[in-house]
């Protein structure tokens, strides 16, 4: 059964759990007014399916509700387009919804499913445990001020920043891959530093990251240069990769893994005993950072 | 698992369906701007739960997206109070969210589960079934035009008919009640033709209902007559009651079952052959009635 009952009827797969995680976006907060349907639509899925990588649960269905300020055919159509080609590549389906008049505001509810007991949680982070991030960070932050004309960027770069805020990939097989591996893990929506510290709040563990290697694209150090590029890097969110930590016994497998996926990893740290999240600079001198990254009503 | 990782994670009872229902309220749309917090926090729960009544599942979870203009923490205590009141009534947890910046709009999304393949639907209603309600209809209309100054009444008739569009009393018992023994249900949240339109349409058969059995409560009939009363209540919405069919051989049942309930039904008319909803008036002239009920974006 799909769309049209009161709700929907879904059989849970034998010996799972079921995983759900819900995000609003909202026109003018978290994306720009001006931002196209079609990367809407994808945006809107994919910063869910995010929440599911990062547990470690192979997504199933969504639901969408959608309030709009008037019917606009053309928007509706485009918006599906980036809505469907994102669910697409991760096999959800869309299994309900609301459609609703007022400002332009999206709420999706994402369901997925994990073998029972085997999801990936915050909590788990051992010392000794080294600390991997997939993918680049600060790219969307850069993306984001292309938007907003803060920054100025041409051509393929332009393209790139600008997709890696508006399209993040959902990194839903890194999750899967990590599953059985990782002690923890986390999507990167709020920031590295900040999102980090929810791991080492959770595990109860301070988390120590090399600046000099915090992953950041070829396109955001053209943009920006290296060290300023893997600075702001640190707190610039919406990059949606996945920050995991691993046991020294398990690092080894996490290479070929990877290359398989076609992802790159890095490691940029590891977990010590204390709090907090901890930066080693360039100089080799030590920064507390707080844990807030950027928030809505700060 | 509850809230403060990613997602949620949830354990499914043995041989059950998961159900999901989402409902969206914009404020100004869905509710007068100056409803209390209160009221606002056990609507939007209520309104999700009566989806779930209507296809005989058992309240399991919630999550909760709450879109705010500004944090307010009194209001946020306020709608809190009146959320957890309508959740405790229903034995359902609160298990993830997200709070965003923006105009204020509510999306709670509810985690039902059924005995597998027993869920009540739409479609199934066959010519020869009765058709029944629960409860009364109209008086949320008549609530929302006191609280619009569209309508004029005091005391505790003034009262009631406020509580019946902002405090609604989600059929989850009578729901589960009739799962065993109903042919279809809806909830009336657009009308009674209009949903019971959606039965017809899901079913392919015809309701004819006789005006004169339309239950409508003493405090709508003091406030507008008995027949402009039922008239109304045709047609207008937000009552959350659960209209449902059932075969002949059931509908002997339903009598004591309700008593134990404490909640009246009434049968106010038959399924037959055709399509659409046809009403009987009083001096026995048919009136066919178009399946809209009120809609946003009409």
């Amino acid at each position: 059964m799909g769309i049209g009952d009161d709700g929907a009827v879904l059989q849970p797969s034998p010996a799972t759990q079921t995983v759900i995680a819900v995000d609003t976006l909202v026109c003018g907060v978290h994306f720009p007014e001006h931002a196209s349907a079609y990367d809407i639509g994808w945006r809107t899925l994919a910063v869910n399916l995010s929440d599911l990588a990062a547990m470690g649960a192979t997504p199933r269905w969504f639901t969408l509700a959608l309030t709009l300020p008037e019917l606009d055919q053309h928007w509706l159509e485009e918006f599906s387009k980036g809505l469907f080609a994102c669910a697409a590549g991760h096999d959800i389906s869309l299994v309900g919804g609301d459609t609703t008049a007022g400002p332009l505001t999206l709420t999706v509810q994402v369901v997925g499913e994990v073998p029972t007991d085997q999801y990936l949680s915050r909590a788990g982070a051992q010392a000794g445990d080294a600390i991997y991030l997939t993918g680049f960070v600060g790219d969307a932050m850069a993306g984001l001020g292309i938007m907003q004309e803060r920054y100025a960027a041409q051509g393929a770069r332009r393209e790139y920043l600008l997709n890696r805020f508006m399209k993040p990939s959902p990194r839903v097989d890194a999750g899967l891959a990590i599953a059985q591996l990782a002690s923890a893990a986390i999507d990167i929506s709020d920031g590295l530093v900040a999102d980090l510290g929810h791991i080492c709040a959770a595990s109860q563990c301070c988390a120590e990251l090399q600046l000099r290697d915090i992953p950041v694209s070829p396109q955001l150090v053209e943009l920006l240069g290296k060290e300023p590029a893997q600075t702001l890097a640190l707190s610039s969110g919406d990059d949606y990769e996945i920050c995991f930590t691993v046991g020294p016994n398990f690092e080894p497998q996490l290479k070929s893994l990877f290359e398989t996926l076609g992802l790159n990893i890095t490691r940029i740290g590891h977990i010590k005993t204390g709090t907090g999240v901890v930066v080693i600079t360039a100089d080799g001198s030590t920064v507390a950072i707080g844990s807030k990254g950027y928030q809505h009503f700060s």
